[in-house]
């Protein structure tokens, strides 16, 4: 077992999303090429909330909540009942099967807090946890916090749609040999690949089979591209005894400044994830748990613009890193890019710093998805339109200019 | 170690405050004597934020958090530079000891979240953790989550003020027998009792000679009643290497439905906290934040009339109590009165949820607060004064009715 100093040093976050201002910077004018580049500076590491604001009406119900007073304030750990109830049935209709909001829904503190409770209701040293690479950072950073071992699972996303898609001969090797936990995001962060039909249906039933728990993380299920069609594990005729799923309104609608999520599934898993809350942070904050009231319930046509806007700036984006050779998947859904660059002559960190330094641009680096991806970057293009595009260009542009 | 079974069934949280709703109550009719009694519930559980609403202006701070937009939404998983900043300089006036905004200082979901980062950052398996019995109910349930190892030291409070505190002898043994981390909460939550000025000097005196880390929760040290004195320990001339000080807006100012809290302390502990956060629950509610720019800051008399108010609601429950013979402690800081009842014809367990479904008031069992304290209650009396006391004559007429 890791000693605290070797586990907190897997837990570094330095290169962690929206962590770039406690960087050093020092020695970056010593090695920039060239001047810096103007523009108007982006922060790809997360949407711009500015640019796709908030679901009308979330302060407006924000401030229904705070009125409320007390009943608001103080919700049992697992979120207000009535709030539950509404919900329960909306995220049901979404994901194809019933939700009973007494017993199998927990209102959590982001996605985040969900994946957290979710991996600490059910990893203990030595719990073998199958962890796709590349996936959320997050996803291998929990399993080593509860002691867990990691069994990577690849995921191929550059290839054809026939190509693409999770090794399932692997998953079931690793389910033959132990592994408790499968935890994975679909869409996948960070390349957009959207887990097909026919590989939904065998991660459950090769779960069922093995008894494996499946932790779900669907936070970009709902922004799907034109064409594309999305799979839920909770729709599934065969499927294992505990499965969690995820969801929650940071992303596509903007909420993230109100750090809301949900968990839903097997109720024993669900309670658990309730004791380990009231010694976590006892509840997502009360009087923001009201504004979950908007999800899922956005004024009509709301969701379908905000699709095709994200929808014409991802092409955008592709045309310009495929003009200039850089392999990039195309996401089916969600607002992530991950383009591989071309060998540069700094190290891949020491470029992402530049960027950042030199033409005002965060993206975060592909290692923190995966080891072994540090030539690839993740831009999440939830931007303002052409800032994003001018940003774009300057990536190119700069490795242009440090390309080996 | 214990299995996750083991664990979860000790993370129990049915008795926990607020968790009642959850409780089963299906037979209580049948053991029921006499009628229900008239009367507005009071659940004593937690504070009513209606009787003693958050500090003014709260809500205005928010709508300018929120409408700050995406710069509020994603702060750095620390808290947002400029909140910290002006915070760092209040409580450091307030603690008597300088913060760096930079390095010290982390703003957490709750004071709840505070706890759990900083146990969860120095507590691993085997760990020995001194905890003070009785105390709050989560620093136990934090050490067995963490696989630590328990070391009670009882504190006295029934006596007379020189015979109470921590027991100091107990305290110094059990550094000396390889305990690493010392949790405690002064004003000690359930009992109110205000640690002394030499028992703070003695402890840290003995943390540093035995590199002893002190985490120390002072949620309710500004609410101190007249004639008290409350004593930092971050003031005390001989310190451990690490120490961290928990505070947080959520009783005495009322802000509980915003979850916000506060760690200070050790720049290394400060760190760590901040990547554990990276991965439960990312930050605090963003706009939530802004809040904080309320604490400290309240208007000219608002804190002095909040605390007489308590004083008066303090001082008519303790008659009452005692009136009915009822050993019961006075607070000196805080708005927890923790009354020990006399023999039962019923389990305790089943009198408080009697007390509940018959006179409808809702209090918190003792044995939440350390094992054998089944016969003590608490209450928090942050309620609206006519309601408490009436409140408090129903709990007297119950022990009247269900007395061996």
């Amino acid at each position: 077992m890791m000693t605290l100093d070797e586990k907190f040093s897997a837990l570094e976050a330095e290169n962690a999303p929206g962590q770039e201002v406690r960087q050093f910077t020092g020695n970056l004018n010593d090695i920039m090429r060239g001047n810096k580049y103007s523009g108007v500076p982006v922060d790809f590491s997360h949407g711009d909330v500015d640019a796709f604001p908030p679901i009308p009406g979330s302060s407006e119900a924000w401030k229904n909540g705070f009125d409320k007073g007390g009943n608001q304030a103080y919700t049992e750990y697992r979120g207000a009942a009535r709030i539950r109830e509404s919900l329960a049935r909306r995220l049901a209709r979404f994901t194809g099967s019933s939700i009973s909001a007494d017993n199998e829904l927990i209102i959590t503190p982001g996605t985040q807090g969900a994946l957290f409770l979710a991996l600490g209701a059910t990893v203990s040293a030595g719990t073998k946890v199958a962890v796709v690479e590349p996936d959320y950072f997050a996803n291998r950073k929990l399993v080593k916090f509860f002691d867990g071992e990691i069994v990577p699972i690849p995921l191929h996303y550059q290839g054809s749609p026939s190509e693409n898609g999770p090794d399932l001969n692997q998953i079931e090797d690793a389910f033959k040999s132990g592994v408790k936990v499968f935890v994975f995001s679909t869409p996948n962060n960070p390349t957009g690949l959207v887990y097909s039909g026919n590989a939904i249906t065998e991660i459950s039933a090769l779960a069922a089979k093995h008894d494996v728990t499946l932790i779900v993380d669907q936070l970009y299920s709902r922004m799907l591209y034109s064409g594309e069609v999305y799979s839920h594990l909770r729709a599934c005729e065969i499927q294992p005894e505990n499965l969690i799923t995820i969801m929650g309104p940071s992303k596509t609608e903007s909420l993230s400044g109100f750090r809301l999520g949900t968990a839903f599934g097997t109720a024993r898993l669900i309670e658990r994830m309730e004791r380990l809350q009231a010694i976590v942070t006892l509840r997502a904050a009360g009087y923001n748990q009201a504004v979950l009231d908007t999800w899922f319930q956005e004024p009509e046509g709301w969701m379908e613009k905000r699709i095709r806007e994200h929808e014409a700036i991802r092409d955008e984006l592709l045309k310009i890193f495929r003009a200039a050779d850089f392999l990039t998947a195309t996401p089916q859904a969600g607002s992530y890019l991950f383009p591989q660059l071309p060998p540069l002559d700094v190290e891949p960190n020491t470029f992402i710093r530049l960027l950042r330094h030199q033409a005002g641009v965060t993206v975060t680096p592909g290692t923190e998805f995966a080891p072994g991806y540090s030539d690839s970057i993740r831009l999440n293009f939830s931007q303002d339109h052409a800032a994003a595009v001018a940003a774009t260009e300057r990536i190119v542009k700069m490795v242009e200019v440090y390309r080996k």
